[in-house]
Parts: C-alpha cells; structure tokens; sequence
C-alpha cells in the first residue's frame, strides 16, 4: 500500500498569489485607527510596514505577481508535495480518498517561509536592515530568521515565554540563523514592562509579544515590523500553497469534497483554503471548508465577531474579527501557534459570509490523531496539524459510516520534530485537556471596545 | 541568487540497487566466524538476519532488484532533491559548483529509512514479526521504527545511553512510532550486564549496544536482527542516492570532480559515492572521493585495517576494517551516528584499494560549517552531516585559492532539527574537541584477533 505522490515540476510554482479580496461577495470590513476610530489609510501603517506591503493589504487585484528573487527562493521546496494517505486510508478502512499537502519540506519545517521569504524581500527591497516580530512555538521566527539570512538583514524575535522556557530547541534555531530571541513579556518595552508589573510570572501570549515587538518598530526608524499570520498580505502570500495544490488535483483527476486546516491567526488556513474558495465563490465548484482550532482557544467557535486590537497593549489597529478578548490569554497548550485570541479579518469574514465551517478540537484527541497519521504515513506531524488531522480521521470515519467516498484534503503546515516533548508527554500521560474558560473570554469580551 | 534544485520524476526511482562488489578489482575479504576463525556462510547468519539478506551479502550481480512494495515506500519522498548550493557558493565567494543530496526529506529526516524499509520488507516476507536493532543518535532506530510500522512489525531498539539521556527526542520518535527503547547497557541482557557490572556508569557506545540486540535476536525465534550501516547489503540499499544523483548531475549537465560524505559505520557514504566509485573503478570517469570522519572516533585515518569484531562483546562475526579496536568507546562528541569503533568492510576495502580518500574533522570545525550552511541554504544540517559541510566548504576555499572550477558534491543525511540542543551547547561556547585519544584506542588496537 502506497502512499502516492503528485509533484510539479518546478516551472509550476505560481507566478502570482491569489487574492480573495477580489472574489469576496461584500468587501471585508476596513480596519479602523486605534486612536481615531476611523478607517485607516496606508500612511497610518507606514511606520510599521514598507509600502508594498500595505498596497497588497488594501488591494483588490485577484492576483498579484510574485517577484522573481522570492520565487527564486520559493524554488528550493516549492512546489510542495501534494500526497494522497492510502495507508491512513487503509488503517481507518474507510471509502473518503484523503489527500495533504506538505509544507513541512521547507527549511524551517513549516509553511512560514512562504511569506517570511517575501516581506523580508519587500522590506529590503525599501531600504530597511531590521525586522523585529514576535512568535509562539517558534515556527514563524525561525522563519523569518532564516529570510533575514538569506537577504542579509537582521532580525529580533519576540518569543512568548511558555514556549521559550518549554520550547527551547526552535529557539536554537532562529539563533542558529543568526537572530536574536528575546522571552516576552520582557523589560526591553512599555508594553512588557506593563505586563510583568502586573504579572510578574507571566507565560506570555502573542497577543503580548505582537505589542512588544510593534512597540520597536514604531520607535525605530531602521527597524519595521513583520508579522506571520492574521493579516491579509500574510494569508496572501500563503496562497502559494492552495494554488498549487488545484492544479495537484487536477493531476489526481480529482476535486476535494471538504478542505481543512487547522487556524490559530489563520495562515495556514487561508493558505490552503482561499483558492478553493474563491472557486467556490465563483460559483466553479462546490466545497466544504473547515477551520480547526483549539478547544482550549476557540476563537471562531466561541468568540464575538467583533473590532478588537490584535494585541494586548492596543498599539495596533482594530480589525472586525472572531476574538475571545484582546486580554485573553489561552491556557497553554502544546499548539503554541494556535494560541490566538483574534482571527484573521478575512478568514472571520468568510465564517460570517457561511462561506466555510469552524469546529473545534481537544488536545488530547490531536495528538492521538497525530500519532495515528505517523504510524500510517511516518511524518509526524506538528502539533498545531494535528488539529486538522483529528478532523480529516473524524470525516473519513463518517465517510464509512455513511458508505459514502468523499475526496478530503488537509495542510499538513509542518513537522513535528520540534515538538517531541508533547509527544512524550502524551504517551506518558501527562497532558491535559483545557476547558473552554467561559469566565476568563467573558471578562475578555467584556472590555471589547463597543461592546457592552 | 538562487538555490537550484534538480529534481527526477518518481518513475525515476531507481528499479535495481547497485552492487559495488561487481566492479572490485579484488574481492572483499571474507567474513569469520567468530568461534572458528574460518570464513562464515549462509546459515551461520541465519539466526540473525533473513536469507534474502544473506544472499545480498555476499552477491556479485551489479544490479539487484527493488522489490515493488519497496520502491512503492520510497515514492514517498524519493527521488529525492539533488541541490545546486548558489548562496553558499556567494557567501564563500567560491569558482567551486557545490551540490548537495538532501536526504533529510525522509519522514524519519535522515538517509536511513532507504535501508529500513527494505530490511522491514525482507523480514516480513519470510514471516518475521518482529526485529531488534541499536542506535546511537536515534537517526536510525526511529527509521527502523517507521518501517516496522508501516509493514505492522514489532520493533526493540537499544539505544547507546548518553544519547538516551541527552537527545531524549529522537528516542521520542522512536515510541511515537511504537517501538520500544532501551537505553544501553542494559540489564536485560549478558552483554548489557557484563559492562555494568565494570562500568555501573558506562555512557555506552555502538558496540556495545550491537551486542545487546545480537543477543536478543539470537535468542529469539520470532525476532530477526537489524543493522542500521556497515554490512554490505544495508550499504547497497543506500545506493539509490548516488544513482539518483548520477541522473540528476546528467540533468545538470555537470559531473562532480570531488565527492563527500561523512562516515561512521559507512552507509550515507556508501549511499552516495558507490555509484559514482563504480564508474571510477570501471574507468569511465574520474573523480576524488572522500570520506570524513570525526577527529575524535578516527577510524579511517588512524584505525588499523585488520580483522575484528563488530561490537564490543563479540558475538557477531569478524569483519576486516579500519578499526579502532572494539573495546574503544569515543568520547562524547555531538555527532553520535559517527561513534562506532569501525567502519563497513566494503569502505574500509576502497580506501585499502586507492579508490577513496579518508580524512577527520574536529567537532567545533563541524558544527562552525553548519551553521554557515544553514544561514546559507536555510537547511541546518545534522551533526554528522557537518563534517562532510566542513569539508566541502574547505574545498571551496582552496579552488577559490587555486583558481580553479570544480564541481563537488556531498550527502546531506538528514536535517539537525533533533539536534538544537548542540547548536546551542557550540553557541554558547560550551562544546569542545576531542584529541585523538591515542593511548586508549592503542590498547584497543592491542586487543585485535591476530594482532601483536
């Protein structure tokens, strides 16, 4: 029983990245000043963002070009593998043909580097020599420390302290490339000097980091700001990865019947997602597409689709989005990239519009689904994927169930080998589901800026 | 500046492993019998391995098939990418071509599933249920314990304890795949039981862990034993690389004046430069080989080329190798597939025969070229991989010094991301090299059957 491949050849990359801000029924909600309360214009984000960015942020272009020097460096692991899981489909004995596309063959073992390569390529295509970001498990980081490498720039990460302390080895490698890390909250800022005088035992959150990591940028004229998730030129630049897998499928001679992916920010998500939505929403092809997140951090499940800062210390604009609460920090669970409080604009627009599902999943029930895909097809899948795993095992045993033979693809957006701590620490017992923690979002929403 | 990949269609898999004994001048000397001193046969193996194993051992066809259930396993990740290094070769600022084999796209990260899956395959076939195997770093046991997996096999690893205790995390794949590992010495066998009762805090070390599950295997009748490197047909399993590469340097339309790989045992050296030793030994071109091992675990540039022991008990038969006596135990180093008192008969045969070059590497050299890479090509290699990093770059240097052109090419086995934790240890300054340790490798040396 064979698990089986479909590759493009490298002149298959895409040339451009899809835009689904031209596809979209009603435009996304415009995101508002922090201060004024009105929306915002490009100038607003100039301090933090080089310009093209900001255009691609607004733009409704269905597709924009992909520079060559990014596709240059894209070329290295891209196209990604799109696999079809017979020996998964044969352990669950189920008639769904259940296909996902790998992007844990980039360098940095996940699918951040496809936006990493390409805002350290705008940023240093405008002048600037600095980067500074924030991360949680550490995906995004290394990510963009390896592009900062690769265009000889620097770069400062912010890295939440939970995932500092407990993660210690995707730190190693962002150091590794050359970057500084720094545990969040930390004295280097405001916003974290804040923070631990209030909690001084803080584990961090990215909503936290994002403030620290905003804060130097908007008081450092050589330094801007990236971010690796949630924003809609970041979830752009991800759709490299559901283009690909399009014209994959059109190799299988097949067309999914449902699309997931796991979603903390949504990158992941949309990555994968867009494309097919966008058919969808053209009307070309019938879909069901499911975000997965995290039972401990149910944004879209349980959250208010409301404007909220995208981080702790409101130095960032408010976007409409799904938030448990922009002080709501999430219990801290293994998927250290799923720990979000907001959403990506386009991806809550898109719930809001019915146009994709949500669910969510308990940690325990991931990783047994993770170590059941290992077993079955040897990548061990990160633990944010496996989220997404969970849901695609829960299809596939409905799809037998039912006797119906229902074509289904995931994002497998990383590795697991960084992560092999939670894996020891679920065979030995040791982890923990979280409940929903309805008081703490209560509190959170509570201090929505108008709401109640 | 572009890395360029070459990449080969699946239907490119190679159909037949490539037997290097069909093009030797003079035959490798023969196997003995530990007891006897005489040359061993088939059914002296037999209680260890299957007999389609024993049977590639000793063959003198230069082509042997892969089965189908075999090839159809590696479709997953194989053909694998043969890379042209661009930002390293800038960074080095180099007239050199430098090209890398990236065996770190396996699901395991490293070279090693290429044989497991093909010893899992020939053990099953003859009703095998279950095998026993060592490992040192773990690249190899989580590669065994994949395949077992896949082909629904028990699988017991022995696993030399200070890389138990210091690389927790390779042993952590290992279990996520459902193996089972014990750290060696161990308890549960004579040879375990003998070296704690000398060495109650013996760090361990291959050969004594070899011994242990020897032990095991012979005294199981439904258990087999798995070798992950040395033997001459998991060294032919490993050819698939270097035929790979030969198609895609066709592709390339280039040749490699220089190969490299690192040694231990053998096997990713083997992997790569048989082919490419093959066409040398049959004169249809020529080129430098080399293998580079640790400075500290000499065996190639300081070992004796004489006949002994595979492991430190001496149960298994006796090979003749560069060896550095099998009571040897290395220090400590980082690169811990690297940590094996001898090396594959057929290695050492080439090396006696003028066909390769050997030369050591010291520990901080290794890990210094690996990070060089790493910021280069965004891939941070493993340790053992480093050495051969080291060497290519050193080169590098000298066809810069020289003036000259040259095409080289190296194995990198497999990804370093189970080894964050000695980037960080070199980081911090707190690795160190290991001297020859002459004094302790002359009293192994004296304990060779039939030396002094």
């Amino acid at each position: 029983m064979s698990t089986i491949k479909y590759l493009l050849p490298e002149d298959r990359i895409p040339t451009a990245w899809y835009n689904i801000q031209a596809d979209l029924p009603r435009p996304v909600p415009p995101t508002l000043h922090p201060g004024t309360g009105q929306p915002i214009g490009p100038d607003d984000l100039a301090p933090l963002f080089p310009m093209a960015l900001i255009m691609q942020e607004v733009s409704a272009e269905q597709y924009i070009e992909i520079p060559a020097p990014v596709r240059d460096v894209y070329r290295q692991w891209r196209p990604t593998p799109l696999f079809r899981a017979r020996r998964l489909e044969a352990m669950l004995d189920t008639p769904a043909r259940i296909y996902y596309k790998y992007e844990g063959v980039s360098p940095a073992g996940s699918h951040k580097p496809n936006t990493a390569v390409a805002q350290a390529f705008y940023n240093k295509e405008e002048g600037i020599t600095k980067l500074v970001t924030e991360t949680g498990a550490g995906q995004w980081g290394s990510s963009l420390a390896m592009a900062c490498a690769f265009f000889g720039m620097e770069c400062k990460v912010f890295m939440v302290r939970v995932s500092y302390e407990q993660k210690p080895y995707r730190r190693g490698l962002i150091e590794a490339y050359g970057a500084s890390v720094t545990p969040s909250p930390s004295p280097e800022t405001n916003a974290g000097r804040a923070i631990l005088a209030e909690h001084p035992d803080s584990t961090g959150s990215l909503g936290i980091a994002i403030s620290e990591a905003v804060e130097v940028a908007a008081t450092h004229a050589d330094t801007k700001y990236s971010l690796g998730s949630v924003l809609n030129h970041v979830l752009l630049h991800q759709t490299v990865i559901g283009q690909e897998a399009l014209e994959q499928f059109a190799l299988a001679d097949d067309y999914p019947d449902i699309v997931i992916a796991c979603a903390g920010g949504g990158s992941n998500f949309a990555g994968l997602a867009f494309p097919f939505a966008g058919k969808k929403m053209r009307g070309e092809a019938d879909t069901r597409i499911v975000a997965v997140e995290p039972a401990a951090c149910p944004t879209l499940t349980r959250g208010q689709y409301a404007y909220d800062f995208g981080d702790t210390a409101h130095l960032t604009p408010m976007v409409k989005m799904h938030t448990l609460g922009s002080t709501f920090i999430p219990p801290s669970i293994h998927a250290g990239g799923l720990r979000y409080h907001g959403m990506a604009p386009l991806v809550s627009h898109l719930l809001d519009l019915g146009q994709i599902e949500a669910t969510a999943v308990h940690q325990l029930d991931a990783f047994a689904a993770g170590l059941q895909f290992a077993r079955a097809e040897g990548i061990i899948p990160a633990p944010e994927s496996n989220h997404a795993v969970a849901q695609v095992i829960a299809e596939a045993l409905r799809c037998k169930a039912e006797g119906v033979s229902q074509s289904i693809v995931f994002n497998l957006s990383g590795h697991g080998h960084f992560d092999m701590q939670a894996y020891m620490d679920y065979q030995a017992g040791k982890l923990q589901d979280y409940d929903y923690p309805a008081e703490e979002i209560t509190m959170a929403l509570a201090g929505l800026p108008g709401v109640g």
